[in-house]
C-alpha cells in the first residue's frame, strides 16, 4: 500500500506537560490546537476534519462519547467532521493516522489531530484504575484471581495508590531482557539519566531535573528491577498537529516542509512467543512504505513508558541488533552526535505520558527536529525521524502499535 | 468533494436487538462480524483494517481504550489496523465512515465497520448515566444548578431509576415542534403505531408486538408530551457491515451490490437558532456527492430517538416540507406503498436503540432493503436508500450527525 497523496506536517503544537490541578482536558487542548494552527499560519476556519485523542477522560471526569466537540466547543473549529478515538497509549499516534488517511483519501486538505489528557486527580487510585482498563479486563480478572492463590499477590487493578499493575507488567518483561541482554538495574538507570539529561533541554517537559545512577538506583521501588525513576509519570497535557495535502502546503508555502513518509499501525493479537512482535510487524511495514531502513534514521522518540522499553524498542525497530541494546547506550550512540539519537525531549520519562496525548508528541519532537527548532537538544543535520507509539497489552502483544516516519 | 474511489457493501450482519442478561459486548460482536463477513463471503483474515463503535462500556463495564480489540480477540481478524470510535450515538455511523474513507484512501480494499453496545445492567441508574455523559457535562452542571434555583427540578444526571434526562432535552423540542407543525401527542402516537408495526414484521427488532395509538397515549408519562411508547428503549446488541472497492468486490462476484452513494458526517456547533440545523447542513452535502435529491429516496432510517424526531427528520432531510411531518404522517406515504418509507425496521423506536450499534444496524435494514431481503416489510423496488444517525448534545445542534446515501 504506497502512499497516494504525499503529506506534510505543517505546523505543531504542546503544552508543557505536567501536574496541572487547574486546569481541564479542553484549557490543555485549546493550548495545543492554537499553538499549532499558528505554527502553520492557517486559522480555525480553515480546518477540514478533526481526529480527537484522549484515553481516560471517561473515567477521570465522567465525559465520555462526545470529548473532542467539548474540548473544542469555543475554538471555532466545530462544524466540520470531527471523531474520537481510542487505543489506549497509542490513542494520539491512531488519530494522527487517521487525519493522515483522511488526506490520502481526497476528500481533505487541512486536517488536525488532537491528543489530551489530564490524568491528575485528588484520587490518585482513580489515575491507575483508569490507566489500567488498557487491557482485558476479563482476562485481568481471571489472571488475579490465579495469582491471588499463590504466593505473588500484585495489587492487580491500579495496585492502591502507589502505583498502576502495568509496571508489573513491564517489569516482567524487564526481567525476561536481561536474561537475553545482560542488561542490569544499572543499565536501566543510565536510560533514566540520558532521558532526564535531554529533559533538561526541554522547557515542555515534566521533569527538567538532571539525576545521577545513583540517585535512580536509590529511588523507591515500583516493580523490581523498576524504581520510580525508571518508569513514566502521571501527567497532563495535550499536543497538537495541522496536517496537510503537499499541494496545498506549497500553494501556502510553508517554510521547512516535513513530511510523512510511512504512517503504520496495528491492532496485537495473540500471538505465539515465537512470532513477530506487533512493533516489529509495523517497522517493517513502514520501513517499506518509506523506502528507507534502520540506518538512515537520525533521530527518533520511542515509547519509553519505563527506561528498559527504550531499549527493547531500539532492538524491535532494528536500530540496533537484537540483545544489543546496553552495548548501544554504552557506546553513545544514542545520544547526541550519535547514529541515532534516541528520545532527545526527554521521552516518556521525563517528558512525560498524559496517555492520550503521547504519541502526537513525540511527533511534535520529531518535526521540531526536523526543522531545526531544538536549540540545547537539536540532532544536527537531522533528516529522517521516527515515532513508535505502542497503547495497551492484549496477551504479549500491544493492543496497538504504531510507527511513523518523518523527512524532510 | 467528490467520491474517489466507488465503495459497495459486500455484507453485512446484525444481532437482534433486545436484553441480554448473560452476554456481553463481545459476544454481541462476534455474532454480528461472523454475520457480515459470511454474507460478504469473506473470511476473517481478508478483512485489512477495523473501525470499532461502543459508546458506553467505559462506564458500564469498565473496559475503555482498547474495546474493539477485547471484543474481537477470538474473532482471526486482530492485526490489521484497528481503531476505537466514539461519538455517542452517532458511533457506529462514524465508524462506517471512516471504514469507507479508508476504502477511499486507496489503502484497503476491505475493511469491516461493527458497532457493540451492551446497555443493560442490574442498576438502571448507571445506564442513564452512562447515556447522559453524550453532552457537555460542564454545561449541564451549570444548567442543572440554574433549574434547581427556578420551579422546575428535573433529575438531570439520568433521572433516577426511570428515565433519561435526554427524553427532558427531547420533550422540549417535542413541544417547539408542536407549535409550528400543529402536531399533537395524538400524531406521535401514530408514529409509534406505525413502528411497532413495522418492528412486528423484523425478526431482528426488540419489539414484536404491535400497539393501539390509545395503548401509546397511556403508557406511563415520561415528559410531556412522551409517553414511554414515543421512546426508544435500553437493548443491547451489535450490527456490523464489510465495505469493499468497487473493483475488489466485482472481482469477488458479489451477487447485489449496494454502493455508499454519499457517507458524510460533521460535528455540531454553537450556533444561532436561525442558522441551518447540523442535519440541513449534512444533508445538504451528502445529496450533492450523492447526485439524488429527497424525491429519489425510496427507503430511509432515521434517528427516531423519540417518536417526534421522525417528523422532524424527514422535514430536515427535504423529504416533505417544514411543519408538514403530521400531513406527510397521516398521508401513508411513510408507510409501506408510500413515496418514502419511512423506518420499515422499526426504528430505534421499536427495533431498539443499543447507542454504539444503532448507526450501522440502520444501514444494516437499508442494505437489506436495497437487495430486496425484507420479506414482509420489503419496500418494492427500492433502488435508492438513507440513513440518519445523530448523537449526543451540543448547544441546539446535535454534537454528531451522519447522513449515508445507498443506491443499488
Amino acid at each position: 500500500m504506497p502512499n497516494r497523496e504525499r503529506v506534510t506536517v505543517a505546523g505543531v503544537g504542546m503544552t508543557r506537560f505536567g501536574k496541572y490541578s487547574d486546569r481541564g482536558v479542553r484549557s490543555l487542548a485549546e493550548e495545543a490546537v492554537s499553538d499549532a494552527l499558528k505554527d502553520a499560519g492557517v486559522a480555525p476556519k480553515d480546518v477540514e476534519a478533526v481526529f480527537f485523542s484522549n484515553a481516560i477522560a471517561g473515567l477521570i471526569t465522567g465525559q465520555e462519547m462526545i470529548r473532542g466537540q467539548v474540548a473544542l466547543r469555543n475554538t471555532g473549529i466545530l462544524g466540520v467532521p470531527l471523531f474520537n478515538v481510542e487505543n489506549a497509549c497509542a490513542s494520539a499516534s491512531s488519530a494522527f493516522h487517521l487525519a493522515w488517511m483522511a488526506i490520502q483519501s481526497g476528500l481533505y486538505d487541512v486536517t488536525l489531530a488532537v491528543g489530551a489528557e489530564k490524568m491528575t486527580h485528588p484520587d490518585k487510585g482513580l489515575t491507575f484504575r483508569a490507566i489500567g482498563t488498557a487491557v482485558d479486563l476479563e482476562q485481568i480478572r481471571e489472571l488475579k484471581a490465579r495469582m491471588e492463590s499463590g504466593d505473588k499477590k500484585p495489587e492487580i487493578e491500579g495496585g492502591g495508590e502507589k502505583k498502576s499493575f502495568f509496571m508489573d507488567i513491564y517489569a516482567a518483561s524487564t526481567r525476561e531482557y536481561m536474561k537475553i541482554s545482560g542488561a542490569t538495574a544499572s543499565t536501566f538507570a543510565d536510560v533514566a539519566v540520558k532521558s532526564h539529561a535531554f529533559g533538561a533541554l526541554n522547557p515542555k517537559a515534566q521533569f527538567n531535573d538532571r539525576v545521577t545512577r545513583e540517585q535512580v538506583l536509590a529511588a523507591r521501588e515500583v516493580s523490581p528491577p523498576l524504581t520510580v525513576l525508571m518508569c513514566s509519570p502521571i501527567g497532563d497535557g495535550a499536543a497538537a498537529a495541522v496536517l496537510m495535502s503537499e499541494k496545498y502546503a506549497r500553494r501556502l508555502g510553508i517554510a521547512t516542509p516535513v513530511e510523512v513518509r510511512a504512517s503504520v499501525i496495528f491492532s496485537g493479537r495473540d500471538r505465539a512467543a515465537d512470532e513477530p512482535t506487533a512493533l516489529e510487524r509495523v517497522a517493517k511495514r513502514a520501513y517499506e512504505v518509506a523506502g528507507v531502513g534502520p540506518s538512515d534514521i537520525d533521530v527518533l522518540e520511542v515509547h519509553d513508558a519505563a527506561a528498559p522499553a527504550e531499549l527493547i524498542s531500539c532492538e524491535e525497530l532494528g536500530i540496533c541488533a537484537r540483545g544489543e541494546g546496553p552495548k548501544f547506550l554504552a557506546s553513545g550512540a544514542m545520544d547526541l552526535g550519535g547514529a541515532h539519537v534516541v528520545n532527545p525531549s526527554g521521552g516518556l520519562l521525563s517528558k512525560g505520558h498524559p496517555i492520550g496525548a503521547t504519541g502526537i508528541a513525540q511527533i511534535v519532537e520529531i518535526v521540531d527536529q526536523l526543522r531545526g527548532r531544538c536549540g540545547a537538544r537539536q540532532v544536527n543535520g537531522a533528516r529522517v525521524g521516527l515515532t513508535e507509539n505502542g497503547g495497551g497489552f492484549l496477551g504479549r502483544d500491544a493492543a496497538a502499535m504504531s510507527v511513523h516516519i518523518f523527512s524532510r
